[in-house]
């Protein structure tokens, strides 16, 4: 896989679009970063510290990983918004753009100056975007908001409790984060599609807590979609953890239909389990979810991994390794996918990040360059937008402060 | 919040887009139901039997909740393509359609004669979406694929590990499915977006492997994204699971920046902690998590939530109740935002679904209309088709098939 280029810049399908970016942290950055994977121009306005999470967690280079991966295809522009000479930067930058997004608490960014009235009459078709962590109103707006404090009130901790003792558990990745990166960047996108045909920006807001709701509710909320009829504590859909430990590692495996379970009792050698009663419809085998998971575990716990699953494949029972984090990278489906890239980056040096998983075949999405350092274009940007350079001068040492 | 109508048929961004839509299960329906909200025509094309999620879990009046929730603001066709007529009615319902989606396993569709090449010859600039479990070639791709198997394959598993005893966990929410889902959705808008501006359709291809690997990356790899550095057993950013047992519920409550531990000091009324050699600095905190967060739940059990969380966050300390799903329909947040809609299906009685999560404030996305039954309008589209009688009449006899 590490054999030919793994950036590139052909046109992607937002090509032309260009997206002026005032977001920190995740939920903002890593939705205009797909934006700028599919060839949106994403400029990312900093203030003379920068986002904070190029400073988070581990980094090399002084590029933290955390933000290589949610900034990457991006410029990077410092602006001291406090100045007057900053602001009119700003606002010249707003001009030429067709989306601009923050995701300040709400209320933050009519202060600093650069709400949505101040910023459409820059540009009258803009696509002004606000993420928010609670919603604009109502009596968390103004809280800070951590991935843990939305996980706690969507209900997802909820649905990940322990099954034993009932007790709350978080999910160990920023899902509602990443959720509402992947729900703005539809979003701005299909405000983007109806200005295309029709014209016309518009204010297109989103909470993390209603993105991360919606997500939960398709399977995760059906004991409470029947009014009327609301289940005190609905079984998730993947209430059964099937999880197996074998003789050398884990797997999961699952038999719902008779044929999976017909192959599952010839796969662990098991004739007799066919003919049991407890297992004989589907119905019976969640009646008997207890008995037929511990006896599946007993049989699994003999032999390695690799010949379970190829015995449970040979018999069409949907099956696969527990991969390590390590595993995923060498797995072999990992590797026909080509899904892992490769590339250099100036500061960080060689990274390995996913390509984007969408693939056009016209208008590829791709990793255009790697995440600016901070301010990285901000001459470019100034020369471009007919600053002199007094003024550059003036606005960059500000970079400094 | 349901003292007004909480269906609309106002024009949405996608108003006139129409996509033809013979994905079933969660992945490929939940992706053209937001497309659904958001005004696009999305006929769903289901074989005489169903989708199979119309008979899977709770339901009431035929309609399971998760159908409900996955395939709302549709309308239905039933179509048997292995009849020739079934077929012809197909292609012409393409001639009239800007997006094609199916998640059939890879060349299922090809052998069903429906893949690209023929789908194309009814439309020449149509987007032609494949989603599949693991990738189009490679040694998964002919594997029937459940939501579990790419929790293993795609790391996910391994990073909700138990934290003592290392064991692999399946979160209990099929992030895979629903991830999959928002990516094509934003991929498809983005190729209607590139279509709309310079003409011409296109493949695009989605793996639910792909689409998971990329979700978890930012801060789920960060152990793996410098090349040459890698982390055997990186700990993810939400390792510690911040929820705390109180007198009679729990809490979610985390002090990162000095100010929020000062502030977590005085709502816990432990002043002496300031002063810890222990807690002085974030680092130290970090260093000392154990110690830390054991004194802190001995403190938080002693008196109720509504106590905590009111000094919590009187202290600017960021905190939440963690919420049972019965608890999120009630929260003060929840109905501020106006999240959750109860209107009549015509089968399934009042329901209750979150609105579309991003708001627009000029072409709003929204609930249409409920799931509609298993070929509702099967006859109105043959008629706009110009199937006449007889034709109709064979066609929609395959129906009880």
């Amino acid at each position: 896989m590490n054999d030919r280029p793994q950036t590139s810049d052909l046109p992607g399908p937002l090509t032309g679009v260009r997206v002026v970016d005032l977001t920190a942290m995740i939920s903002g950055p890593v939705a205009t970063m797909m934006l700028a994977d599919q060839g949106a121009d994403v400029i990312k306005v900093e203030p003379p510290s920068g986002d904070l999470v190029r400073h988070m967690g581990a980094s090399r280079g002084g590029m933290s990983a955390t933000f290589l991966s949610s900034n990457r295809s991006k410029r990077s522009v410092v602006l001291d918004l406090k100045t007057p000479l900053g602001m009119e930067a700003l606002k010249r930058l707003v001009r030429t753009a067709d989306v601009f997004v923050q995701n300040f608490r709400p209320g933050a960014a009519e202060r600093m100056g650069i709400g949505e009235a101040v910023m459409r009459a820059q540009r009258d078709d803009l696509i002004y975007v606000s993420i928010s962590g609670f919603g604009e109103t109502g009596p968390y707006a103004h809280k800070r908001v951590y991935d843990p404090v939305i996980q706690a009130l969507s209900g997802l901790a909820a649905i990940q409790a322990d099954r034993d003792s009932g007790r709350p558990r978080m999910v160990r990745t920023i899902i509602p984060d990443k959720v509402t990166a992947l729900t703005a960047a539809q979003a701005i996108t299909a405000a983007l599609f109806a200005r295309e045909r029709n014209g016309g920006g518009q204010h297109l807001k989103l909470a993390m807590l209603d993105a991360t709701v919606a997500f939960l509710w398709p399977e995760g909320m059906t004991g409470h979609t029947f009014v009327g009829q609301e289940v005190a504590a609905a079984r998730s859909q993947l209430a059964q953890d099937l999880i197996f430990a074998t003789a050398d590692g884990w797997i999961t495996a699952g038999a719902v239909s008779d044929a999976e379970w017909s192959g599952m009792c010839r796969a662990l050698e098991r004739p007799e389990w066919e003919r049991d009663a407890r297992f004989r419809t589907a119905q019976d085998r969640v009646a008997n979810v207890a008995d037929r998971l511990a006896l599946t575990a007993a049989v699994l716990a003999t032999r390695s991994s690799a010949d379970w699953l190829e015995r449970l494949d040979q018999e069409g029972v949907p099956c696969a390794p527990v991969l390590s984090r390590s595993e995923v990278l060498d797995h072999e489906q990992i590797i026909a996918n080509d899904l892992l890239a490769e590339y250099a980056h100036p500061d960080a040096g060689r990274i390995r990040q996913p390509r984007p998983a969408a693939r056009f075949d016209r208008t590829p999405a791709s990793i255009r360059r790697g995440a600016p350092g901070l301010g990285a274009d901000t001459e470019a940007l100034l020369v471009e937008l007919g600053f002199d350079a007094g003024q550059r001068g003036q606005l960059m040492g500000d970079d400094s402060v």
